[in-house]
């Protein structure tokens, strides 16, 4: 006998750009929406009823609505905001989850009208509300770093397919996709300062550990984040290692003392981790 | 304090052409293969001491290994061996979770040795191992399909934001994603003959469902898989609504009944939903 | 002093459906539909006056009014269309080009109404019209090949920076990027049917060559087109050279006798060639 | 009667990434390099004889070594060290193609030897050597910009297909694709500085256009170009118009005063043009 099981719909990927208009200098937010609600939602599986369905097309427009009518600040409140906003006027909702991306860009030169897409990681965030509790987790990816020393790998398990030579010194690099679980999602807060500081956490981290493996970086990340943001409880890292294999010269002469690298694109190492806070609160639907 | 949560590493996405050579006719399997092993790997973590650590490379070596000692038949067969392997060889290994996608070719006319690739949609599967348990998840992606008719939607819930008009005739199309639990991932098991009955259960229920919403024909798409398949205790689909919009052509003065439509990118609906068996075993780590 | 020199603009990548209802047999056309028009349209850059200029938006909606109006049969009648439509309804347009790609469905089992994309390669063709004569090019490209044997590649130029073995079998795999012009595009004709021609010849040609390089087979494959479809009076392939290497086996003491391959991204070989009647027409803008 | 055509073949996208240290403060180049030979090549064509063919494997190691001996400088340089190599020291090449992408990285805070990609624009040039002369087009891609307002489009052509309406303000976006060639490529010279300048009148001329329309704005990038670097004689542009459409917000009671917009993928406008300097020496083979 088939049951219906965990089911959630919504709209993905809604790009909404919002522009503020203070005399001549302009601001913009530059989003990317997906909403997914679930609830009392048996009936339009089985038997196609739709009544308890908000089109997802609603849920576009909410977007845009909710863009003019309150803002768009931080990404964190704006999901927040839409998320509590579902569950709270739809009456078969019981569960909304809101996750933005967004795309920075900076002011091109010194005009107040004129932006240039600044091609830096993109910020990313979930909010998620049940009527009663809600959950933000915060995020960034594809944040490329490369450090050309300061990396070892050596003294690993080796078994009869192990071929890979130890090595004192090599380029570490990542694209690093991370996102971090704040302990209270109902307080208002700074979370434009929070970002910054996470991102901040994470790139100096990278740079000033003197790296034996890929999860040791990752691990000394997680941990500086929640040493520089009190407010963040766990971090979850995935960190996929973009070899940049040294060339080997020889055949033509030439030594290769760590200067030429041919930059792998597959297969590559993938490095996922937590880190938290051993007191970190229950995290619920938080990672769904 | 910061503590080590859930972690495992390995490599993703190697790419791996295996060729069978019975006289003339040849045959071919091309696989992307993904490996990711966890275990005793606190040390690893906190202070870089990689004697726990079977490095990525030497994952990918196996999985070229392998292919050659064993060859490769059905992907759910080859996952299983690899992840077996890997934690009965490493005594850090606890875990190994191996994901392999499949692309399939074709015969080129009548020849032996030559291939097109089809371009049919992409066979999947993640096989786990903990030592002493082993879980299958079987499935696919890209397999887009359309109806243009036998499609309605209306009687939907409506808000303050509601603009999108009822309709009882409408072009449904998605790029199916769905994935399908075995109860059984222990014993010997024709995987290729499950596979073909599964997703021909998928396109027959899409088309054959008189359709009054995506979750309606989600549902049947899932129910007839376990319907068809007795050894699928779990089946769950991620549907994207590929959005055909039925262009206004009444400016130019002709009609459009379901001819002329405009195919949009994003934002898109997506309807994510789970059937499962009444009786299905507790699915573990299968779908991690 | 500044001038202008070439210049065109249109809507690329228009993406229309189009149904046809023959009682319950459905038929579905998939595009993607990219114009562009050139003219006088020297004003327009120089000051702004777009008095000249027909916005990219109605060239959209002619896309989709002109399916309606005309049906789409062979996507090179339907580009030569409205190509000279531009041309002849718009008195500062001298010159159109209009390219179409198209996205291969089969039926879903017996259903006349349900559609699987097909993941066959893209059909592709650019038609050009300039008030007096007509040039239309047809193609297609993502048709991926591979042969297992029958090919070798050895007494090859070598220098101080080559490292390659020579070797008498290899895996030969390309994506088949290939257009081909006909030499007259103003009579009516039966472009589907050259479309099928030709692709059966690329296909067989691909498969019985043996191949001493991948330009050998470059050439083989264009004259066979060449000879197989009469109208056709120039053939332009690119082929990159997916390159499939033998993983070295030997140090876990296996032979790889042609078995197991590395299916490699980049870098690729790249073999770009044309083959060309010797009587051919000048081919005019026809290839830009 | 077939005759082969223009052909060249050689090795595409091979990643090289070289790092130069300078005591504690490093630096890295990171590329992607393309080459391309022609010459006699006949015989491979049309037997398969190869002794002309100087592999592509070759040609891959030639960037890895002479990334090595000579180091990499501006792109411009490395591209033009290469064409002229192959072209001098093989007998049978009588021309090369070296286009080179530059990916940009930034100092990683005050470490030495960590980066972070800028995610800027890719930097790109094509330099060609037929063993007399050399050709050398820069450019750069990717570049996305924005203005919020001093846009307009008004006065354009109208057919019956028309329907867009005429508008005093509105977003225009855009991502720069631009390549410029030099009026001389043989002369030292100081690329880098080219570039800057280059990249510097585009986003100026794109911010303080006050726009009539995209091709006005597409003039305005390419006479700035030349009016600031006196070297380049034309200038390439091909500006994808990423509409960004005003969201009816009028049903919901809210007003849109340029305030919310919805970025749209496809189809997008596709404005292209060239911008010379009425003495430009002839191109040549430059811009193949």
């Amino acid at each position: 006998m088939a049951v219906l099981g965990p089911n959630r719909y919504g709209k993905a990927e809604t790009r909404v750009v919002r522009v503020t208009r203070h005399g001549d200098a302009h601001r913009i937010k530059d989003l990317t929406v997906s909403t997914a609600l679930s609830g009392d939602m048996a009936e339009v599986h089985l038997s196609g009823d739709n009544s308890a369905v908000l089109p997802t097309d609603s849920q576009k427009n909410t977007v845009f609505a909710f863009a003019k009518k309150h803002g768009v600040g931080a990404v964190e409140d704006f999901a927040l905001l839409l998320a509590r906003h579902f569950v709270d006027s739809q009456p078969a909702i019981r569960h909304a989850r809101v996750a933005v991306e967004e795309h920075a860009w900076e002011r091109n030169g010194a005009f107040g009208h004129s932006f240039v897409r600044s091609g830096r990681e993109v910020r990313t965030c979930v909010a998620q509300h049940d009527g009663t509790r809600s959950w933000v987790v915060s995020g960034l990816r594809d944040l490329v770093v490369l450090n050309t020393t300061n990396s070892e790998f050596w003294g690993f398990a080796k078994d009869e397919y192990t071929t890979l030579p130890e090595t004192r010194d090599r380029v570490l690099a990542t694209a690093v996709d991370v996102s971090w679980r704040h302990a209270d999602a109902e307080s208002p807060q700074d979370w434009d300062k929070s970002y910054e500081k996470a991102r901040a956490a994470l790139l100096a981290a990278f740079a000033d550990t003197y790296s034996l493996s890929l999860q040791q970086t990752l691990y000394a990340m997680g941990t500086r984040v929640l040493a520089e943001c009190p407010g963040v409880c766990e971090v979850r890292l995935s960190l996929p290692n973009r070899h940049h294999f040294l060339v080997d010269l020889a055949p033509f002469g030439l030594p290769n003392d760590g200067e030429v690298f041919f930059a792998a694109d597959r297969p590559y190492g993938l490095i996922e981790g937590t880190v938290l806070r051993e007191d970190a609160p229950d995290a619920g639907p938080a990672w769904e």
